[in-house]
């Protein structure tokens, strides 16, 4: 038997990105040798070790990174700075850490003060999720056919990186490489404000009079059905990604704001060439990914 | 045998809906005897022909409506006066008329006038449908589980409103009537707004800079390709949905965009509880639409 990609693991948050990597490990046994786990709810770490995820589990993160030869951070971004100052100290020389959150420049930023020169940090975003949270939401696979982009900082180890980049790869991901803040750009597009406007309009149809809120309901149709399942994402992991891809989420913000006026007023004054025009647009974006295989 | 639900019956306009229709009654000879088809396009009508959805098309609506015991309008809201003001004189006395329209107020409005008194007038909304257009994108069980919403004016013959009933149940689907001016509402938060999100996003991202939209396209997340897929429906159908149901319509872009202001607000001041607070909120009104199966 050839030695498995990594000796010993240790996950840290078992949510639906966790859990999902541990059961990929669980599939493929030539990934890791040992996988042990941390989340700081006890029931999730009994949950944990009733799945068989992991060959331990317990709310000691400092403990169960202590001799892995890769930790993985799944945890709301919002938790990386603390999680990183707890067990930085802890991580052995030569140690690959890496982490799935969904913005990149303020993780670098908050996590890297608290790593020794020994340790290799490459962060990582699997593009990939549902709706549900928790260790009893993942599966396998969760990340086949979708991208995870790293985000390496400057002078990253190459060897590291191409570790983190054969576990996803195994894991049925395609990986590309970018910088963080183009990272954070383009998630605030198709994933950020996306999920801001879904939890939007779901939260302005909570504020409706109450016949016309369970009509809406009752009636739901394509389009705020979608958004519904968008807003039902985890809200402490959203919370988190919003603050800390402020400037990008803010910017987009203001250019759709500025869109939606125009068609605002264009409905405003019966101006069906405006809305024609761009309906007929948008039709190629569409296109676009179902070429390239997205859809 | 028994007599069929309608003798003869007439589809105008073979789009996605249309269409779906003319396979439902292909699918079950006991909902009509004979099924004539008309639409403005002649590749459109060869097309109907080929595919053995109806015994007859051409592109002259008046002359497929004489003689029909039910009339179907499925075209664009915006054709409807004008395509209500060509076949009204030719309907016969008793024929009953409905159509498929996503506003009510202004079709029955736009419509009503030109129909004689002996003709029963049903107008019909089915929320159901894709994000594909035409002849081709039809299929028998487009209306299966989903509402049907009947919209009949004051005084309409109630044995007329159960005949069109019965034809959407045949159909799989479920009948509510309701008040053209609620359904109108209603609608314009589970769908119209939605629609014009979906369209407003997409637009936004067309006009990135160039390598920032190719990575958008390439690494499209869930959120941003659930809302391409939206914003590829049929341009005409929406701009003419927008032109008539303009002030429910303008009237929920208000209240969302106060509400995206105010999450906009939360974002730029660092206001996480705010933020996760919404959130969690929207996660209920999930949770109410599954319990409704229309998830």
């Amino acid at each position: 038997m050839t030695a498995p990609l990594f000796p010993r693991v240790a996950i840290i948050g078992l949510g639906l990105i966790g859990s999902s990597l541990a059961r990929c490990f669980q599939a493929d046994p030539t990934l890791a040798g040992t996988v042990v786990a941390a989340d700081r709810s006890d029931a999730v770490c009994a949950r944990v070790l009733d799945l068989g995820l992991a060959a331990e589990a317990g709310t000691d993160a400092a403990a169960a990174v202590t001799g892995a030869d890769l930790v993985i951070l799944a945890v709301p971004i919002g938790a990386c700075a603390a999680l990183a100052a707890e067990i930085g100290p802890r991580l052995k020389p030569g140690a690959i850490l890496t982490d799935v959150g969904s913005v990149k420049e303020s993780v670098v930023r908050d996590m890297l003060p608290h790593l020794a020169a020994g340790v290799h940090f490459v962060p990582g975003h699997p593009i990939a999720g549902t709706e549900h949270s928790g260790p009893d939401a993942g599966f396998a696979s969760l990340f086949q056919g979708r991208w995870c982009i790293l985000t390496p900082p400057a002078g990253t180890d190459p060897d590291a990186v191409e570790r983190v980049a054969t576990l996803w790869r195994r894991c049925g991901s395609m990986v590309e490489v970018m910088e963080p803040g183009h990272h954070d750009r383009v998630l605030a597009i198709t994933s950020h404000l996306p999920h801001l406007i879904a939890y939007t309009i779901v939260g302005t149809a909570t504020d409706l009079e109450e016949h016309l809120q369970s009509a809406v309901i009752r009636f739901s149709a394509s389009g705020f059905r979608d958004f519904t399942r968008i807003a039902a994402s985890d809200p402490v992991m959203w919370r988190d990604i919003f603050l800390n891809n402020r400037e990008a989420v803010l910017e987009i913000i203001q250019r759709f704001t500025e869109d939606l006026t125009a068609l605002q007023r264009a409905i405003r004054w019966g101006e069906g060439e405006t809305l024609e025009a761009l309906f007929t647009r948008t039709r190629a974006i569409r296109r676009g990914i179902i070429d390239a295989k997205q859809a």
